[in-house]
C-alpha cells in the first residue's frame, strides 16, 4: 500500500507509491520509443482497464463494451489506493499515513485521434460533466479532504497515453498548493472583505492587456504573476466556491471558453505540452466557504532547474502582457 | 529589466525575466540538435563570457586569459541584473519590484569532460572555496536578503552548457522555499526547543536504514518524505546555520562527502540528469539564527504532472529506503 510522509521541516505531504515501484533499473534517461499500436483506451478494449465506474453510452449495450461517448474507469496504477483505512502513525520524529484516495482516468472520447480542442462543445461539455459526476459521488467519502481534477496533454507534461483522457485523484489531506490558496484568500478578505480573485477580474478586465478572451460567464487571462510563458488560467467571472455547484449554462460557456483557450495554446505554439488543473475549494470546510473555483493551464515550454527547487521561484522568459497579445491574435481554425 | 512580481493570492514571487525574453517560436519542443564544438568555459574562450569576478589560478598571468583552476563570471543571461536601485511599485492589487540581483557562474574546472565527482577531492573543495568567496562579498551588498548556489547537471535538469559549472543567483527578497524552511525550523524549535534537522541526523544515523554514509562532520541520507527517486541530502551531524561559516576541516569532509555521493549516484543511474542545492541561512536574520544549512541532491528520473502542479504533493515511486540501500551498495570506482 503507498504511504502518504510528511516532511517535518516544511510540514509538506509526499506519496511513496509503492504501486509503482520502481528500481535504478527503471527509469529511462533516454526519450522513450515510439508506442505501439495498442490503445487501452480505444473502444474493442475495454477488458484492458479497470471496469468503468460511470459512462455515457447512447446504446442500451453492456457496460465494458465500445458505444460509449466518455468511460470513466480507476488507474491501472494508482498513486493512491481506494481499499483500506485511513491510518496515521509515527516513526519517530516523523509522521506517515496510509496512501488510501481515489485515482481515476476520464476517458474524454472513443476517438484515439482527437484532441479535447478538436471536440464539439457539446462533448466537451459532457466531459465537464463527467468530472461533476465523480466528484460529487467522491466527496460522500468521508476519508476525503480534496478531490483534483487535472490533465496531462503530451509526453513532456506527464502523459503516459496518447489517447486523450483527464485525471481525478482523492486525497485524504487538503495539499499544500490548495491550503496556500486557502489561506492566501481568507487573508485578503480578512484585510479588504473582498475576494482576490473577484479584484483580479475585475481589475484584469478594466485592464485588458491580459485578457485573452472572454464570454459572458468566464474570463480567459494571463495572471500577473505567470509562473510559466503562455499560462492561462480560466476564471469565472461572479464569486463561486466550488466548480461541482456551477449551473447548466455555466457549463456550457465553460466548455466553450477551454475550446477556444486550448485551441489558442495549440495553434500558437504548435500543439505543446500542456497540464490543467482545475482547483476547487476543499470541501471539508467552515461555511461560508471561501473560494473562488477556476482552471490553470500550463503549457510546458521551460525546464525547471535548481533555481526554481531551492527557492521557489519561476523564471518565466515571457511576460503575460505580450503571451495574453500573442493568444489574441491566434486566429482560430472556424469549423472547430 | 527583469521585474519581480507577487501572485496576490499565494504571495510567491516569479521573475519576468525580460532579459531572456521569449516569443512564441522560440520555444523548442523537441530535443535539441547535438551541440556544436565550440564552448565559452574552455580555456582559450575567456573573452566569450563577461569578466571574472574571482579567478584561482597558479601563475600571475593576466586576468581573462588561460591558466586558471576555478573561475567565477557573470551569467551572460542573468536572470536579475546587479545594477539598479531595488524599487518597489503597485499595479492596482499587484505588487512587483526591480529584478535587482546577481547572477553568476562558477566554472568548475578547465577540463571541458571532467564531472563534479571526477574531480579530486581537493579541486572540489577549492570549487566549495568559491562558492564560499562569493557568498561573503555579495552578502556586504544591502540591496539582497539570499543566494542560493545551485548546479544543474544534464540538459533535462536545466543545464544548457555541457562544461561543468555551478551558479549563484543573489535575490533580493527571502525566497518562499527557504521562508518555509526557517518558518518550520522554528515552529519545531518553539514546540521542543530543539534543532529539527538535529534531531533528523540523529534518528536517521540510529535507524541507519536511509543513511548512504557518514563521515567526521557529514551524513548522506535519503530523507523519510523523499519528494524524488534517490533524493539524497547532505546535512552537517552539529548544528550550523550557514555554510559559509564552516571551519577548513569541514570542507575537506564535505569535499570528500558530495563526491562520494555524486559519484554513487553517477554510477547507479548511468549518470543521470540531476540538481543539487545549497540551503544555506538567509542572513538579514535575527540572531541567533535559527537554520541548519545543507545540500539537496535531486535526480530528475521522474516528470512532474498536474498533480503535483495542483497539489504541492510530489508522487515517489522509490521508497527512500530502498533508494539509500542501493546507494549504499554501489561499488565506487577506487582510483576517482
Amino acid at each position: 500500500m503507498p504511504e502518504l510522509r510528511k516532511d517535518p521541516v516544511t510540514n509538506s505531504w509526499v506519496i511513496i507509491s509503492t504501486e509503482r515501484g520502481k528500481r535504478p533499473s527503471d527509469f529511462e534517461t533516454e526519450p522513450r520509443p515510439p508506442r505501439p499500436g495498442f490503445c487501452p483506451f480505444c473502444p474493442g478494449n475495454e477488458e484492458k482497464t479497470p471496469p468503468e465506474i460511470v459512462v455515457y453510452r447512447n446504446d442500451g449495450a453492456a457496460p465494458n463494451t465500445p458505444g460509449w461517448r466518455v468511460r470513466v474507469v480507476a488507474n491501472k496504477f494508482p498513486a493512491l489506493v481506494i481499499e483500506g483505512a485511513l491510518e496515521r502513525q509515527t516513526e519517530g520524529i516523523y509522521d506517515k499515513m496510509s496512501g488510501v484516495g481515489a485515482h481515476e482516468v476520464i476517458i474524454e472520447t472513443p476517438d484515439h485521434d482527437q484532441t479535447l480542442p478538436a471536440m464539439p462543445e457539446q462533448k466537451i461539455e459532457e466531459v465537464l460533466r463527467a468530472y461533476r459526476d465523480r466528484i460529487l459521488d467522491l466527496k460522500r467519502d468521508s476519508r476525503f479532504q480534496y478531490i483534483l481534477v487535472f490533465k496531462n496533454h503530451g509526453e513532456a507534461a506527464g502523459a503516459s497515453l496518447e489517447h486523450t483522457h483527464s485525471q481525478l485523484i482523492a486525497t485524504p489531506i487538503v495539499p499544500k498548493r490548495v491550503q496556500e490558496e486557502v489561506d492566501g484568500i481568507k487573508q485578503y478578505y480578512a484585510e479588504k472583505r473582498r475576494c482576490v480573485y473577484c479584484d483580479m477580474v475585475q481589475q484584469e478586465l478594466a485592464y485588458g492587456g491580459r485578457v485573452v478572451s472572454a464570454n459572458d460567464h468566464f474570463v480567459a487571462m494571463a495572471p500577473f504573476a505567470s509562473r510559466f510563458p503562455f499560462e492561462t488560467w480560466i476564471v469565472p467571472r461572479t464569486h463561486e466556491a466550488s466548480f461541482e455547484d456551477i449551473g447548466k449554462q455555466e457549463y456550457v460557456s465553460l466548455a466553450r471558453i477551454l475550446k477556444e483557450t486550448l485551441h489558442r495554446i495549440e495553434r500558437l505554439l504548435s500543439d505543446p505540452p500542456y497540464n490543467f488543473v482545475l482547483h476547487s475549494a476543499p470541501f471539508r470546510q467552515e461555511k461560508p466557504v471561501q473560494y473562488h473555483w477556476h482552471i490553470e493551464i500550463t503549457p510546458r515550454l521551460t525546464r525547471l532547474a535548481g533555481f526554481e527547487w531551492g527557492t521557489g521561484i519561476y523564471i518565466n522568459p515571457t511576460p503575460p502582457e505580450e503571451a495574453a497579445q500573442y493568444l489574441r491574435d491566434t486566429a482560430l481554425i472556424a469549423d472547430r
